[in-house]
């Protein structure tokens, strides 16, 4: 009789299935940095518009940097089961990839018990929503996508750098 | 000669580039309803656990959908140029799209002078990012897309509901 | 067969169970107060100490009182479905019922569609946490107790005063 | 002549009766432990509401949960005095102790130089605070007590485990 | 026999001197609006590293007027007896007053039953304050003054212009 | 050809001039103490009326003494760009100078890789906007002025202490 394989237990359960914030005291102190990515894309024109056009750059991606490294000390706040964590640096940067494309990069790193993975997350995905909410008056055609962890150091599980090409 | 299309203002702007949260105390208060999604990608057995395997749903789902409402009434502090709304109702739903994606829906109301369109699509955001904090333990294999406005009403600018299909 | 008789529907959840911030946007707009106590009960040592002893008001009940007011305007980001109100009137006060208690009173009004019941409580609460945090370097024997709605007005389900007595 | 005995100097006050966050650069860093409980009491059917009936768990207890692990995180925000921790793990169960009372658990440690008992506490709180929310449109006949430190572990003072019974 | 004349009734303390956020239910809803301003003065070289130097402006002037404009919403979770308030506006400049002194504007509006007076205080102070944080590597001779409401209009008492020069 | 000199880097800008949290991480961890003085100005009745008179102290201080403990700990959501850090004490002092000034002192320490400069110096300026608060009903005429580092200990850059008078 073929059964479906049990599926893996997570460890932010209790086993009755209760949430918890996992116990991380007897983990190391380690330095630890992540890295994450967020896309932002919509139409040529917008996008020229959060670039500030001809050269002169204008507040819109500095919000959206700004937004993001705020959002990375909101973290535990907002991820209901992420430990409170001294970070020591966060870094957003902002690339054109395309005539319609802005790629976000947050980077979080931290001396703590546990990594930073949610907050470069969070960072990624807060300074994508920023310039969402500047894009969104000039056209609906927006979307946020490709919100992942692109490489970890630091921790047990050791360094891990995404392999996989993106488009 | 050719020349590039000027690019259109960002309302979010002044006219010396600077950022604001504009002036909304000349637009009428009606009642105003957003609706945004965010897809979570993953492998088969991460969507299981997540998912509750074989029918007892542990608490994952609803960390996720209160992470999400309690992120749509954090909206004005996470997007610098949000306004403080009063939110009338917030609803966010995630349903099983295939086995490897979940679907977050946020649907957000309010009676006011501007939109709730931030708010839903940062409830939908902040939802999928704490199903990625529950599966990260599990898979490195992870990422958030897709995260778009659906539907408004409400306000000036009248509804809008996104017409193009979506994988 | 005899039968346990079902259970009446919680509102804060959909049919699914699952939990959402309710829709109140056809409710109408009207004054409402809402008044609830809490208290806290220690040793009369702890007791006299919080009250300043000798007649010198210190510090200690106005921490109580200020953090029972700011609690209130938190409400929202601490009970997961409450919704965002404007607060017109937060007033705490704290009183000696007995040589080992004292009585939190908090009064909260509003000009909203929902009624300001868990601001009322969760202000009691903070401030008599706040108290509990002052004495808990002199005693063990602290505990609050008590904590609950004493009236109500405004609204569909119009006013509400608590009938029976209490120690 | 019979005097009253003078009444022990709270801490948090300086000599002038001033509040201040009391210095605690001279404490040593240990692993601290603190579980506290709070008591929610109300009819049956809201009981049996809560916890879902005929078996069907909804997320009314998932809510409180959440909602008490989070309050955690944020007692520097709401106990004015409390020094802002690392928290390293933060649990809350929630137990039926009889046909009208659910007793909330939390236990809340870090490393650190001060305790959590407050973070405990106020977890406990909010949690209970979070279920008077979801029970008070089915009754008006709520109330929180018991609320109190049981038990805590680390630091100067050593263990403490609270001793007599409770009802 | 000379007197002392009696000191006026801080509108904020109850009759027995206990702080409380007044009632302002029975205020008439007006559009009200705030500026105020503050002086940050420094070296000339820190007020051209903030400025940018040769024309290419960087993100410190952003930072600080996102500083101002996210605080402005944040006041009544730092000023304890503040109403929370629905913003209308929000905007916050920065100009070069001489060699030495950055004025910063902030202006905020509202519709409510109250003015937002404090709203506009507490946006120039945090905008000041962060020119403060960049400048404080370069230079300990950093200062903050002028800190005041320069105008108001809305409400019962009226407008008001501050009259009196400033050097 | 007479050019102006170069201005100094300010290092929270990357060398691309964008905003970022300064990696403090191989910075060492010391116990670090700063003093921030901030002047609250107004008139003698206004100024009576805080103080509480004729001896019998209000709420008035206690509450500007409690905003600015609570802001200290609130300072990296305040001020974009500060590391969050585990302040060990925070006293926030207020003094009669003048029949027209209240001075406020502020002392913040912890023990972290970075300084507690803005941490003591938002304590004062948020303890110094509370007065005003409770004074703007009786006069426009308050200003706060005077905000700046008094002195600091710790870290590489070793003790400072202004040396200069004021007023």
């Amino acid at each position: 009789m073929s059964r479906r394989p049990p599926h893996p237990r997570l460890t932010h359960l209790t086993a009755r299935g209760e949430m918890r914030m996992v116990d991380v005291a007897g983990k190391a102190v380690t330095k630890r940095v992540a890295v994450a990515t967020a896309d932002f894309t919509s139409t040529p024109a917008v996008i020229r518009a959060l670039l500030g056009g001809t050269g002169k750059k204008g507040d819109a991606l500095a919000a959206a940097r700004l937004a993001g490294i705020m959002a990375a000390k909101k973290t535990p706040e907002l991820i209901p089961l992420c430990h409170p964590l001294p970070l020591t640096k966060v870094e957003v940067g902002i690339e054109r990839r395309s005539a319609t494309v802005l790629r976000i990069t947050a980077t979080v790193e931290t001396e703590a018990k546990t990594g930073v993975e949610m907050e470069a997350l969070t960072a990624a995905s807060l300074a994508a929503l920023t310039l969402y909410d500047m894009a969104k008056a000039l056209s609906k055609a927006c979307v946020i996508s490709e919100v992942r962890l692109e490489s970890k150091s630091g921790g047990k599980s050791g360094a891990y750098v995404r392999k996989q090409g993106r488009g």
